[in-house]
């Protein structure tokens, strides 16, 4: 099921900058009982990423009865939310008044392994590194074609997962995913202000750490880092919290923290038990 | 006119990669009397591309007869040819077969002043820089959200072009053009592997540049270089040759290599006199 503009429809018009440009920015949801899950950690991001391109965002009103109109019957589904610039003419320049396009589809939950959640994932690092720019880093925008990339490193490999390093050899975040480590019972999570996308069930943790009494840092970290903690996990809004269980030689045991992390999630209606 | 993988159309699947993640690459023609210019030079570009994205490249010789029969009867035109990987499914892994999707759209011919070409233009520094990525440089690709906002960094000035530069304060090209500069009767342009899209008329340019009896030389080139330059000039395939008459303070006489490549071009029917 497709909406465009709150229309049954799944053809947009091939002017819109979306497909001209990838000028646009998506949201994924979990969806469970009709409900897509962390609606205002992905709002929030939503818009403040609008406000960077100046693209005017839809009321979250409008989203919200659009999004629930297509994902209420759903038990367990992946809703994604697009948001283009709207039409415009060939050429970069801005169009005078762009109409945002609303594009919400409903997808089956993927069909992850139970013991990804439940036991962790063997997990390599990428070859290819992302680039490095402030001024598009943290958005989940449309030009996505690092990540089209990254995730054919992996094609015919057993990895669902890798860790990504940028240009600076700084580790950015996974092909999908957030990453996080434990060391000494404290979290860190790269920073995100040159590269990567600050994912909202990464948000989530950073915001409900202190309620596990855990400290949580962000800034910059190397593959070093990541090779030499206790625990590591990457997260996103469907995969949920996938702990690593061995990157290269290297075993990782699944502690407590990530558990006590998963777990909270789970209680707090940001990500779905699988 | 619009052709979607051949036939009359504007409105394209939802599920197309290029609305999804900027899964694709594009080529801009200029048409004149009803042929697309720098045809070779265009298609070369957009099957090494391909091979470097994976996308299989449609045949050339299908291209031609769809290109043709779009631009057949325009006297002077700007033909917009993208190609993306294809439909699939949610998530950034490549879909298992995906047949490319190809989207031939006309354009008016921009009314862009006389001027620019004849007596050339005021031209600026953007603030914003480009990242720095060798697995993207290069290609003509759907993913031009830098193109988008250093364009919206101009808007409202006079400024129809500005030189653009990387995080590494590297000299890349235009908003929308290649750069070259002339100095000591040589030319020069910047090196592109890490950042910036090799134009085709650039490449006309190195290619031709020994029948002029020129030196062109590519390589990492900075600010100070371009500012202490004897010429510049900005150069894409529908633009032509832009020559710059002054870059902030300082001015450029406009003498007559920048003059020699453009008729050039002109003969060799790679641009269009204005």
């Amino acid at each position: 099921v497709i909406l465009i503009n709150g229309e049954l429809n799944d053809k947009l018009s091939v002017r819109d900058r979306a497909i001209q440009y990838g000028d646009g920015l998506f949201e994924t949801f979990a969806v469970k009982n009709g409900e897509a899950l962390a609606w205002d950690l992905h709002i929030t991001r939503l818009q403040s990423s609008s406000i960077r391109l100046g693209i005017e965002c839809p009321d979250p009103a409008l989203l919200k009865r659009e999004v629930s109109s297509i994902s209420q019957h759903a038990r367990r589904a992946v809703l994604k939310l697009i948001i283009s610039r709207g039409e415009g003419g060939r050429g970069y320049q801005l169009p005078t008044s762009a109409l945002p396009t609303r594009i919400i589809s409903l997808h089956e939950w993927p069909d992850y392994p139970v013991n990804y959640m439940n036991e962790g994932i063997v997990a390599t690092v990428c070859k290819m590194r992302m680039a490095c720019n402030p001024v598009l880093a943290g958005m989940k925008h449309l030009n996505r074609l690092e990540q089209v990339l990254l995730k054919k490193e992996l094609l015919g490999s057993d990895f669902p997962e890798a860790v990504v390093l940028d240009i600076n050899d700084n580790v950015i975040e996974g092909c999908m995913s957030n990453i996080f480590l434990v060391k000494n019972k404290q979290l860190f999570t790269p920073d995100l202000s040159n590269s990567g996308v600050e994912g909202v069930v990464r948000e989530g943790i950073v915001q409900l750490a202190e309620s596990l009494k855990l400290k949580c840092e962000i800034l910059p970290l190397q593959i070093n880092d990541v090779m030499n903690a206790d625990e590591v996990f990457f997260c996103n809004s469907v995969a949920g919290i996938w702990p690593v269980k061995k990157i290269n030689d290297k075993i990782f045991t699944m502690e407590s923290i990530t558990r006590r992390v998963q777990k909270l999630l789970i209680d707090k209606n940001l990500i779905i038990a699988q």
